[in-house]
């Protein structure tokens, strides 16, 4: 019996630890697919369209802004990145579950257009702890970082609409969680009247 | 921060093997508390009041009844047995996850009584498969043997209302499973609001 995939969205606060945590639950989950984003930044050396992004003109862009095409999308410093229904929709009907890497206010769309989905938010475990993170990473300015770490409460309020918390301690430990939502949610019975129906006398 | 520990039901069609998955589970999950039930029966050589059962005469239980101090109860060929709300509440107050195995009218009840508690449905692999079960176990008559595999796929229909559902084709995968489930529950925002209030500025 074919049973369409789930679409996992990862998100947090900046700073929380999103890309190494969905790096090593993708090595761990071969079963599980990256979402390959569309965008109007040029390739880069190496990158291929289909593999690293979908690449299309700004204008081309535009179009599927206003079909409705992207189950969220944003202007990040003037290049357009986003999440192309089309080809989620083909993934999870095929079976295959999808995973989300996303900003807070991404996740917010997705979950507009896709209840469905599972949402995950990850959590630091401390404000404390996220600032030496963003500082440890030596790539802000004493402004940005002030802005950042202002924000950030009111960022991880946000969380409170997702289905799922995961505190980020350790990533192993955060990995496990994420494998056993993803788990728990194959078996929900509102996802299994398919798995009833065949015991039907 | 102390978190309430959660209900955890599982319960199934007669013959799906609930006992022997449950065993398991609580062999592997040490800080799961297998839920004593009350009983008028009396108590066999090296049963422990408190340990197997609470043992009551029938005139307490019938008042406890009347005082719906049960979660569930149930007259089983003349004895009553019945899970006491106190017990469970204690237990879940003291951050610790309750295990009820329980059948599926009783799993019913506690869904009524304890909405927030977590509810698994065991499957049987098959319809043949129940049948092979029940007749392995050789102490069912003819009759009874009938009767029960007429009202297996009406018994089934009740794990529609459950929250998942889990088919236990293996041992060790359906405890799996239900080990996710678990973890995966302790992960809902809906029972998470104590951790993002540590992190409001």
């Amino acid at each position: 019996m074919m049973t369409r995939g789930l679409l996992i969205t990862v998100s947090g606060a900046s700073g929380t630890g999103k890309g190494t945590v969905c790096k090593r639950l993708l090595d761990l989950t071969p079963t599980l697919i990256y979402s390959i984003s569309a965008t109007t930044r040029a390739p880069r050396e190496g990158e291929l369209d289909g593999r690293e992004y979908f690449f299309f003109s700004r204008d081309q862009f535009v179009e599927k802004i206003n079909r409705n095409e992207f189950l969220e999308y944003a202007d990040v410093y003037g290049n357009y990145y986003g999440t192309l229904r089309s080809y989620v929709d083909g993934q999870l009907a095929d079976g295959r579950d999808v995973l989300l890497e996303i900003d807070t206010q991404g996740a917010l769309k997705v979950q507009k257009a896709c209840p469905e989905g599972v949402f995950i938010f990850l959590l630091p475990p401390s404000l404390e702890e996220l600032k030496q993170r963003i500082m440890g990473r030596g790539t802000e300015s004493p402004e940005s970082l002030a802005k950042r770490l202002k924000s950030a409460p009111l960022e991880i309020e946000i969380g409170r609409q997702y289905d799922y918390v995961v505190v980020n301690d350790s990533v192993e430990r955060a990995v496990d969680q994420i494998k056993s939502i993803i788990a728990a949610e194959h078996c929900r019975v509102d996802r299994s009247a398919g798995l009833f129906d065949t015991f039907k006398s």
